[in-house]
């Protein structure tokens, strides 16, 4: 990996600010839990995986700083509760809250102040950890299955927003499954959209394309179905902001319509997440609060306005994709999925495919 | 109408740069077929009705100054010719240089240089008046075969790319459709997509729906889906860069996935299109020549860089939307009809509906 979107060492975390990708590689310093909700809200750090692992990072470094005094449980509840708000939709940073959060209460019954301090500062690292082996999984995973279709065959894979070293603590879910591909020696290029409102596609996948060598070609969203007709389209693989429990997938918007189109071409279409993504809480994708953005995020690219003055705006950042639509699966780091699967497979009552 | 994209009098043409709409309203004269050929290449002006007025209208000003000497019709053949060239998807151009070719002849054999040149002035003249009695007729038909569906409701439409005053002489085809239902009290809202990677939605829609006081709301391209599902979408209409005999579809890039996205949805899909648009010697879309155009158009807005550097880029300007889509109607000033109707309509062998 040539890419390092998160730079950690114990008590010292820097982020890449996205906002200013491709173009300037600046690295900001996350010294607190402030600056941590304030990287995930103003968008400089994005991606659900990446946004838990940034936000609990950056209590981290304040904890190893002191931060907390002697009501540590308090503190990082406090915390945890301000970084679950700084956007809403993705999954990952609240199930990180609980879980980190039940691990503190049981841990303050047996520890002392610092003991606790340093064993939750151990919880959060191990986090990150996990998380790159978890996308190496999910690559592997998707990228067999696959292939399993198309026996000796490349593939050209499409993909929609980023998902990749910059969205993920490294490797990346959907672009992970490409990165695999790309090292199989099997990618024969992969599409991606531009991805507006925000163009994470044309800034950052197309960015980690060119860096890391894969054959690729950047669209425009409206692209995908001409694609899909003319350029030999394999699969489309998306990541998940949130995965329900029948497989209703919330993802940056646009998503659904590449389903459509997908499944309108016979084209299979897979959801790449790792198992934090999943949200088994939720029965189906109605029940997902959708996040509305502002307005200024369509009307003008880099502080520039493109559209007429006092047009009205909607500007959801999301969509929910019905689990019909998800044709391929949903590749996790346990295996890949049908959405009917999901459910059991993530309660343990059913082994990969 | 508010809006006045063309400023055509005797001898002196002018045109609304539309490359610095919305922010600038500058009008650039037009002297010769060089400037018409220069204005159409560069996208100063667009929409297929509006590219063939004026390409022709730069010919008739610089007639009018005397061009052409002795051998008028080898001058009016090259130039016709010249035009045509600028933009090839679109039919209307083409079409027009033929019949105004086969004029010029005809007339040529009765008339000296100075009569001929009168008279081709005049062809041109009537030319201009026409589209727009052509795209009233087309918004009234429109209006009433949408509305023949909602007996008493208003109506939630999505359109696609800029079809309105900016894109032909005035009142517009699509558009021109969303014009009527706002005249009858019957426009609910519009909603219109950016139209990446040009953003005549963003920049010519928009502007055109704030001027005109249509309530609308911008949508990104890959919204469109979302949107259907959300919003109560009755239906789609779009332009056409051109129709073929069995009713395929050029038109902007976007609209083939629009297209599939009404279809799922169960929302009728319109194109509104002047006869003149549609080309009866080609028999499906599988014929149509579709143009490419530079990366640059989707690596930058406006001159600013808003791509990774060093992506491959695919860039179609157009797409074709296949006849089993079109499932609303096309939209003509004869009235609307089924795509397998249309080439006995277009040759008097079907009334409208």
């Amino acid at each position: 990996m040539t890419l390092e979107a998160i730079r950690y060492r114990s008590g010292s975390l820097q982020i890449l600010n996205q906002l200013l990708l491709p173009h300037e590689t600046v690295y900001e310093e996350i010294r607190s839990v402030r600056d941590g909700y304030e990287a995930i809200k103003s968008m400089k750090v994005r991606g659900a995986p990446a946004l838990a692992i940034v936000g609990c990072l950056s209590l981290a470094v304040e904890l190893r700083a002191g931060a907390g005094g002697d009501d540590l449980v308090c503190f990082i509840r406090d915390s945890l509760c301000h970084l679950t708000s700084a956007r809403p939709t993705a999954v990952n940073m609240g199930r990180a809250a609980r879980e980190l959060m039940e691990f503190t209460e049981n841990e303050s019954m047996e520890k002392n102040t610092e003991q606790l301090r340093d064993s939750v500062i151990g919880w959060i690292e191990e986090m990150l950890e996990r998380d790159v082996n978890d996308n190496k999984k999910i690559g592997n995973y998707g990228a067999q299955h696959i292939l399993s279709g198309v026996p000796r065959d490349s593939v050209t894979i499409l993909t929609h927003c980023n998902t990749g070293s910059l969205a993920t603590a490294g490797y990346g879910t959907a672009l992970g499954v490409v990165r695999s591909l790309h090292t199989l020696g099997r990618l024969k290029r992969l599409y991606c959209t531009e991805t507006r409102p925000y163009n994470q596609g044309a800034r950052l996948t197309a960015y980690e394309a060119v860096a890391e060598g894969f054959p690729a070609t950047l669209i425009t969203d409206s692209m995908a179905a001409l694609a899909m007709r003319e350029k030999g389209i394999t699969a489309v693989v998306v990541g998940a902001d949130r995965v329900v429990a029948n497989g209703d997938t919330a993802n940056k918007v646009g998503t659904y319509q590449l389903a459509i189109a997908a499944k309108h071409h016979g084209i299979p279409f897979y959801v790449a997440a790792p198992s934090t993504s999943c949200d088994l809480s939720l029965e189906s994708g109605r029940d997902i609060v959708i996040e509305e953005r502002p307005p200024e995020e369509l009307t003008s690219i880099n502080g520039v306005p493109v559209a007429a003055p006092g047009i009205e705006v909607w500007n959801p950042a999301f969509d929910v994709t019905p689990h019909q639509l998800i044709t391929g699966g949903i590749i996790t780091e346990l295996g890949v999925f049908l959405p009917s699967e999901l459910q059991a497979a993530l309660t343990g009552r059913l082994t990969a495919l």
